[in-house]
């Protein structure tokens, strides 16, 4: 049934980085070992720099605190997010990896119904290394999976599918709500094991969640962007919400595949719902304008690369956007800033040596 | 888990009518006994009229024959296939109930992962009876359902979901596979039970299997015609596929949804592959063009009823798909003939008196 088997030999172990951002000791990184320990960690320690953030034993990675994030990017580092977990993006611009796999210091190893633990990174990675279905739904779900294909009335010629750019991973025990339905439903708990994987169709938005998620950097890396929240913002919560409308028009523009779906990890602790309602609440009346403009929005057809397409986009933001806030004029921009940030370090070959891997950034 | 229970009240049980097309005895029924003896059957007899089709001890029944179907709609039995299962459509047309449930007599009770036998009209009726999201994706599946909600991100005005239309079930054991596919794996068994429930979204086709699938009569009965297949024509095993194509273009334009998803039933015996190949070729390449036809398919405002909007349909269909095959040119009219006898049987009251409740209507 479930995939979720500790494999001898990590797939992609040289290809892929995982992103965490943080503001405490790393301490449920024991309980990923056996998934994570062959992979590079990309740390991004949130809010205060001198603090020393603790990672267990044996895992080889850099860390990054938000001196060293002004340092690398200069004025441009203000395109980053402080005090929020939006800052993990940092992380997909340091990269030099073809994927990306980020998840929350809250989320730990889940079990499958047969009592197995998960190895989520290994599901991710099987997602992305397979095709996406974006252009017609198959009712048996992700074909490529053993024991199923396309059925009855699925047109041929859509079978081979296209590249998958992102997998969006979900959560057992604490569900992924907003503060009302928090509030409401306080002791609601996700038991629901769904052994499926499915794409997203062309044309249809979803909230994509950065608590578990994992996609080609190359095809999708510079759409990643995590927005502008938590410190000096009016706007919190919302920071994987906007990367995943960006990235579903400009995926669908591109002809690249989002899918959904498994893994699942277990989500430990909910957040507190009214910290979040306060983070929230001008975003959950501002969405009912943002959705319908990226349902609406279209890219021309010069637009050929994810940079061309999110430059496009932020000017659409800019001009549709800025009438609910200025605060959209102000975001528009740090998109602008995003992608010129994301060339620098990733055209240069200067921009990799500014990293320093295997060891605290800061401890110097 | 599953919600898979008998229970002592069966839903509906004079608001919903079974359609069973069949050109042989019923036993199956024996088996879904605890679950369909509540409720009315139409049953739709394919092939020779002269045959007598036993069904089960107890079971409340109509059984329309060949002869019958020509009786009752005259020159416009035209429409209903004959030697195809797409006659089950008659049965729609008939019966007088606000939602129907079909199924093949090859489908048997479907176990849920704890082994307990699947109600699978009970989970239609819950999908048919809770609404559908089709304007955004909800990553956790239905979120009506207990111990689900919406998840962060969802706007709140779309959270009162759409009217559901069709629930469409899935298959355990003999997946519903093209003829190519069937040859190609003729072992392949679907063992893997997805525990969920979907909406298909706005502007997203699917291929609907006519095999385990319920819908709302009065909310879109019209648009489920079976079309022109089996005997006489150069087609078979297309006939789901094209209502569900004109469902789904229908359901978008008036705001309607379509789940897919649970339930499961048994699906028992995988059909011939070679007849299959026979029967499909011709859709098989047809397909290729019809898809298109129907993804770009747009229906005017002023079409605000199931008729209308699919007498537009046959419209387009006979200006655009004529090219590919005369037949279709056929198709569009017997379209029209369609609609004619769907009014003509459920608008005049008369209608109802040529049907011959709880007994064999051939035996006079």
């Amino acid at each position: 049934m479930a995939e979720a088997s500790v494999k001898p030999v990590p797939l992609l172990k040289d290809e892929l980085d995982i992103v965490i951002p943080t503001i405490r000791n790393l301490d449920f990184l024991e309980m990923w070992r056996p998934f994570f320990q062959s992979y590079h960690l990309i740390i991004v320690q949130d809010g205060d720099p001198s603090k020393t953030i603790k990672v267990p034993e044996g895992f080889d990675y850099e860390l990054y605190n938000r001196n060293d994030i002004n340092r690398i990017l200069g004025p441009k580092a203000s395109c980053i997010s402080f005090k929020d977990s939006a800052c993990r993006c940092f992380g997909y611009m340091v990269s030099k990896k073809k994927y990306i796999y980020t998840i929350d210091d809250d989320c730990f190893v889940a079990k499958d119904p047969s009592g197995k633990d998960i190895n989520a990174l290994e599901q991710h990675i099987k997602n992305l290394l397979s095709p996406s279905t974006p252009f017609f739904f198959n009712t048996l779900y992700d074909p490529y999976r053993e024991g199923a294909d396309f059925v009855r009335g699925y047109p041929f010629s859509l079978r081979e599918g296209a590249s998958t750019a992102v997998s969006h991973g979900l959560w057992l025990n604490i569900p992924d709500y907003d503060a009302p339905t928090q509030l409401v439903k306080p002791r609601e708990r996700n038991t629901r094991y769904v052994d499926a994987v499915l794409t997203v169709p062309k044309g249809t938005l979803f909230p994509m969640c950065g608590m578990n998620l994992a996609f080609n950097r190359e095809l999708i890396g510079p759409a990643m962007y995590f927005g502008l929240m938590g410190d000096g913002q009016p706007i919190g919560r919302y920071d994987d919400m906007w990367a995943g409308w960006c990235v579903k028009v400009i995926c669908d523009h591109l002809g690249l595949g989002v899918k959904t779906g498994l893994p699942y990890i277990w989500h430990s602790k909910a957040s507190n719902p009214f910290v979040n309602l306060k983070k929230e609440y001008k975003g959950i009346y501002w969405q009912e304008e943002i959705i319908p403009f990226f349902q609406s929005a279209t890219l021309p057809r010069e637009c050929t690369s994810v940079q061309q397409c999110y430059i496009e986009l932020s000017k659409q933001v800019k001009e549709k956007l800025s009438k609910i806030d200025p605060y959209f004029d102000k975001l528009a921009d740090a998109m602008v800033t995003w992608i010129e940030a994301w060339d620098e370090l990733n055209n240069s070959s200067e921009a990799v040596s500014s990293k320093q891997p295997n060891g605290n950034a800061t401890a110097k």
